[in-house]
């Protein structure tokens, strides 16, 4: 059973499903600010009632968790955020008896129980603020359109192409099928794209989270965005909201704090 | 712009996501019922209020808008379903004209808008019959725990596993790889079925559609399922399951009539 102390700790992730190497820390700076909780939090006198539905995000720096990372923070939830690394959790543990396949991101409810998709996590985050419209109401064909969108871009632009290529085990021939398909799939985002603001809905919602984060790694890997103006538009207007620009700064000071 | 009579035509899909071969044709076979709408729909007089909420389900037979196929019948909506095979639809169009990235399943709704991921299409499916508990309720715990289970389901079993083992472009090391990773895949959902009936909640939900769609295509590449008796048990009890005997015999059929 996890104790108060284990679950504020800063952990240790063993397997991102795609995660930027070191070289991206040079191209994107932002103005880095700590939305980790300080330690005191373990000691304070403040009644419990204050933590009702606080949330465990466990996050591996610059990796698909960031989403997860951009909406807590558009939400202004009381998500602590636990950066990952390795196969240990920083006091030792197991990243895999929080997240048994050992990805981010992984979201530990109030209530003890995980959620560890990408879809999932969003999805759950974004509706406890129905206000904000960070996912359309339930039972609206617009929120159907998300959960397709969230599914597309999890399978067919994580999975089948970042997969592969951020593996370190992953065949050439696989490798480079995956490179050929980058281009086609940022034709078809264009075309989804049109000259609209937003992926899905008139405003904000976690798929434009989800794929901001996909276009750090298409930038990442080298890919000149520039090449789609309509998404180079969509991707530098979303780089200046405020809590992607926040999440990005924290997520890459990490990522510096590894590398030193 | 779409006919009434293009739309009830039976049309032609060019990739399936994963499709097993001709041998699954005489390893399953079940009671034959033809579920699509007869022609003469098309001429009929009824009121065209009858036909509201009418939704067209392309698909593959056996591919994973099985599991759609399932839910339909299971919710007993009013949905056609049109096999699709090859790059065009029976009347020569492109399929891409309805799913832009060639594949299955695309729900085309009664507004025409198009779904075209199957945890949308299931989602959209179950939640047009709520008191069914298909999909559990909105802002339920366990309907994120189904969208977890949805997006795992597609990510780590159907793209990372059976994409490349059914792809005739990967190359072998990727096969290779996909192939081992198999029997652990199989291990971590025996641990996170249990001994439990159903993969979610305390019912049969979408996720069990999708569940059992897999287990098809394990069985189908050779795994011998019994390895893993609470999954071979949950397995058989599906298969006995009257929505998901009809929707494998009419898609069996489907198959039979091809290879003739």
């Amino acid at each position: 059973m996890k104790t108060r102390r284990t679950r504020f700790r800063i952990s240790a992730l063993s397997k991102p499903r795609g995660r930027p190497g070191a070289r991206f820390v040079d191209s994107v700076l932002f103005r880095i600010i700590s939305v980790d909780t300080p330690p005191f939090v373990y000691f304070c006198t403040v009644s419990h009632k204050t933590w009702e539905g606080v949330m465990e995000l466990y996050a591996s720096p610059m990796a698909c968790s960031l989403a997860s990372h951009i909406t807590a923070l558009e939400a202004g939830l009381p998500v602590t955020v636990h950066y990952v690394e390795g196969a240990k959790t920083a006091d030792g543990r197991d990243y895999r008896e929080i997240a048994p396949n050992g990805y981010v991101p992984a979201l530990v409810l109030a209530s003890g129980q995980v959620l560890n998709e990408g879809p999932s996590v969003l999805q759950y985050l974004a509706d406890q603020k129905p206000e904000l419209g960070l996912a359309p109401a339930w039972g609206t064909t617009e929120r159907y359109l998300l959960i397709d969108t969230l599914n597309y871009l999890s399978t067919e632009v994580h999975k089948r192409l970042f997969q592969p290529i951020f593996s370190g085990t992953a065949a050439e021939p696989t490798k480079a099928a995956a490179m050929a398909a980058l281009e086609p799939t940022l034709d078809y985002l264009s075309r989804r794209l049109g000259e609209r603001a937003y992926l899905v809905a008139d405003g904000f919602t976690v798929a434009d989270a989800y794929f901001v984060t996909l276009l750090n790694w298409f930038r990442f890997i080298g890919t000149d965005i520039a090449r789609w103006p309509n998404i180079n538009a969509y991707y530098q207007a979303h780089l200046a909201r405020p809590a992607v620009a926040q999440a990005m700064a924290e997520e890459m000071s990490e990522r510096a704090r590894r590398a030193a």
